[in-house]
């Protein structure tokens, strides 16, 4: 029960069905002071629905968010923020089929198993459209660290079996944010590899196929100070991964050099240090010990890819545990990566600005 | 601040540094009436110190677990208990060379710059050591599964740049527990692939050559119910990450099919849904939406190789931010990987009873 | 920063202002299969309106609760039911003349000292009115005890100076739950003292002469199982307090025998111990060491009177630190007691579900 | 499950039974950089132990804190401070009668429903000897109210049915703090009231009688800055009810002016707003919407009398039910509040500490 809020002080609360009324986020512990309008939110918003891209199942109406409260002629009052999120009429009736029938690969059989009763529309609360609360939130919070010159960037690094060369990954991840951030919203699928011109031919012909892609999202995060991250438990890597994991279809997290780093010599890991103090090179991506080294943060994402697809396959009928075949039917989204990677942004914008606050580095009014 | 604590209802709260009197876990929240004796702790307690592995660097004496509150003639009575494990006399002095000088690739720099004043010797908090009170907790979680018919086993799964052939490691993941283990304690790494008597042998000539390796380490659960995690934020995968990214060392972590369903097509990692009603298949490993499906849980966890070794490296003295060659003697840790493997069974441990727990799965009184 | 929510598993987070758009709760934690409806709301959101009793100050529209998720074919499904109540438009320009002002007796100081800008029409978030979510969040609550036949009632104490004599107190203690909400019901106080009749005719004239009162109210709780409770930070005393000490205007708080506990000899609280086992008398209203023992649970609250009356103070004017006078005009709540009532019950309510929750007696499947 | 925990961002955890090993106390979230040696418990345990006081219980060995962990060479390093307290010998045979017969009055039955199996001997973890625990860690707390110059004194207000004439009480109110310890440490009592010399003698003769008294302790504390508390639901008044009512044999609370306040008019417990800006009278006792004022806080807490009395009661064997007579032998405590003191400060003091952190007003680093 009750794992709908993330955070110790900047706590950020989400709620809201992918059919129901409206979904939407509540933020206790945001500084007074903050400027906040609702115009704020439409970019990011806009960003994560990904209306331009051709293989996606865009929702047509925008999702405008409104300020029910927390904020004051255009400031926030360090009351509790609540982002509301209008759902337009939806069609439940495309979903009747799924009612009583659990889709494969899918949140349909645990919910069920878990809560029994629930709302099959859409997947309900599992729904990819949850992650529109938590941009909402994002937004918020990539307010507060812009007030302390904090900013991050999330790109797409893998599309489904294709990734950049990696002498072409390793220029991307020393590329000044600003320049990647330019080259990335360019680019239809958020790509910063060359080839990925043919990843959005091959995703396309995927989605005519009636099959998807996962891949993986990188992300780094500049003008962080020291000594951000709360160990033992609360290291930053394990509250990034901890958020990051939660995100529907994510499978595997790194954070720092990641993997790279378990296969490689201890001598070709460190990191001499120098004067500041701090690291001469940035090995372990901006942490050491769970804490912050001031250099850049990196970490990385994997998802799956969709398993609404048209494809059929066996499921059951939850009445009377009868087999049947199943067949998602409609438009599907045969490669979400691109619009997953403003939710990225948002929950790293999250953690880190509820680290920061553990760490005493934001006053409770701005 | 105050990152010491991990869980929501089965809480535990670490202490204790590396050369302090002593280290230890408070565990709040376990059920009354579960047998627990100091006898039960030897075993994990030996594992972690890893004493047969000829390139470790094993304590001398044993760390027996004291437990000071919580049990009552042998038995839980539901109020806290504090288990303390004793630090044998250690040689302080060895560390004076790193009281002002941070070591590369350690907390020690980033201890410094968020709360100056720190205790230098062995790392204090950082150092791996603090693990002792995790895999003493740990116990305590593991006999609380068991009492569910639930158990969980974590190997080697890749050491360095070596890693089981993928048929091999797909065996091995199919292999019984009870199997998977037996060989698991028969080998010296802890590790199932047929090739890790080289990989003994090649982690022997790092020591000698002053170098290091990290390695990955799997895990799988068996016995869980279905309808366990809490999505949004707290999905199993997402509080295992959190757990398991806490761990000294840790850079990256996966769950169920992990980043190789990142790269399968969408058709490829669906599992189709038969009488139970249960997924037919594993793709997933045990996880879907975030909550358990009732199939065995599988996870990974890959950890840098240790960077206090006998090579030099360039470092500052904080007193005077001059330049400095440091040189970290005596005998290090090649590869701690097999040792790690007791630390992560307790932490997947610690967060299971958790989860079960908010799940209403384990009453407090036993 | 962040003090909106409250309860560990039974999770109640509240937002929304005085003047604002809307105000609402989110319930994170809340069983799936508990039937919920709008309709449900109304009873309690008029008790709290107050709509009859003549000296208060009622909003003419009445308070609506719209469920905006969690809740599916009138079923709750486990996920956070969003709880939201239109604020009608209310004239802010009412409260121009406070915008630099801070009233005296209220929030307004410590507000503006603690956050700086703030949302001044109305008291914002300090404002009575917040209550109403936490009368709709009590609503779900209520239900879910009602489950466990589990019921709470709440009545006026004392109304100013005045209260029951200590005989007619005791039988009012003794009475039948039922028989005791039923006269409760029927006076217009919520009183049920012989002598309320002359109260109500006393606060008239108060509220003519441009005064109020406080007073207090007192609480019983039937049905609940032995055993709630979690020591020792979190007795149920302790939580309980929590809980009704967070309420506007509440200055005081006792629970079982409460204050006379503290001027009788040890010898006369004690009740012996009979079959059952069950104390054989109530001394200590239905707690002992902080856990609940099977028997009726007593609290009491007590509240200042308002502050907003139309009697002239100085204050100063915050631009300026200039001295002025400050009138606060129209009608105002004289006593506004008997609407804290069903409040009061809420937040009893809220505390009971969470308490069961920790001690595991409320599943997540109902 | 889990209660033993007090704080959000200054964590104090507790552990220990009467009659086990050792209790203690570990401390989570206390910034680095703050001095701390095992000296500087002695005088609060001694006044919590109260061994000068002719009708008290106390142990004849001092209780001596030993720091385990987070401080290093004299300074907290900011990670977790382990406090233990030896257990000295004790003779647990005393007890055997108790170990299946509840003691009425205590929580010995409670704890019995609950958990089932228990540790009968003095109580266990309910029995008063917990509180030594929280004046460990009250200690930290008050060296780090103390470098803000913060400061909290208790007093005794009422022995049993006596108390300080209402004159008399406010003088002792208004009384500097410092004027007021003194006093206070030179009673036995530690009453100001003029006729505390007529409660020592009666509260002895009461101990002869086999009989004992509750009473009422007041605190106050100055220094406090303006803004401290979080609203809606953890304002100050809220947070300290809940650590004073966590209390053993704790009844009533009360904040600022109390219950007095209820009794009065609005118009008399208003204060007018002056330069600062700041209220110019302390009728709300620092306090209003649950933030402080910059003004002295006030509060009371009232205690039921021990019920471990010579005088004999009926209770009933666990094992068959059957009636028996209890008559607890040995010393008893017939008038502990002086012994209370120290305890109210403790948790006063862990509070603020909390809240004061929770507003942003102490680094993590001193």
């Amino acid at each position: 029960m009750n794992g709908n809020r993330i955070g110790t002080i900047f706590q950020v609360t989400t709620w809201g069905e992918s059919h129901g009324t409206a979904l939407g986020a509540v933020i206790d512990g945001c500084p007074s002071g903050l400027a906040l309008v609702p115009e704020d939110f439409r970019a990011e918003m806009r960003r994560r629905q990904g209306g331009q891209i051709s293989f996606a199942t865009p929702r047509k109406e925008e999702d405008l968010v409104a300020i029910e409260s927390g904020v004051f002629e255009g400031l926030t009052t360090g009351t509790p923020i609540s982002l509301r999120i209008a759902n337009a009429s939806q069609k439940s009736k495309d979903y009747e089929e799924f009612r009583h029938i659990p889709r494969p690969g899918h949140a349909d059989l645990t919910t069920y198993l878990k809560h029994g009763h629930r709302d099959h529309r859409g997947g309900g609360r599992s729904s990819a459209r949850e992650t529109a609360a938590r941009v909402a939130a994002g937004v918020v919070a990539k307010k507060i660290l812009a007030r302390s010159g904090i900013e991050a960037a999330a790109w797409l690094h893998s599309a489904g079996p294709h990734r950049a060369e990696v002498d072409e990954a390793r220029a991307i991840d020393l590329m000044p944010l600003s320049k990647l951030r330019e080259l990335r919203d360019a680019s239809p699928l958020g790509a910063l590899a060359s080839a990925a011109g043919q990843w959005l031919t091959q995703a396309e012909a995927l989605r005519e196929a009636g099959d998807s892609w996962g891949g993986s999202v990188r992300c780094r995060v500049e003008g962080l100070p020291a000594g951000v991250g709360e160990p033992v438990f609360d290291k930053l890597g394990a509250t990034l991964a901890h958020a990051l994991m939660s995100l529907p279809a994510a499978v595997a997290f790194e954070v720092g050099g990641g993997r790279a780093m378990s296969r490689a010599p201890g001598s070709a890991i460190r990191d001499a240090i120098g004067a500041g103090p701090r690291p001469l090179g940035n090995n372990h991506g901006g942490l050491l010990g769970g804490m912050t080294t001031g250099m850049p943060l990196f970490l990385g994402v994997s998802f799956h890819g969709p398993t609404s697809i048209p494809k059929s396959i066996d499921s059951v009928d939850l009445r009377d545990s009868q087999k049947t075949t199943l067949q998602v039917g409609g438009r599907h989204d045969a490669f979400p990566l691109p619009r997953v990677l403003p939710v990225v942004e948002a929950m790293v914008a999250i953690t880190l600005v509820d680290a920061l606050m553990r760490a005493g580095r934001i006053p409770e009014k701005l």
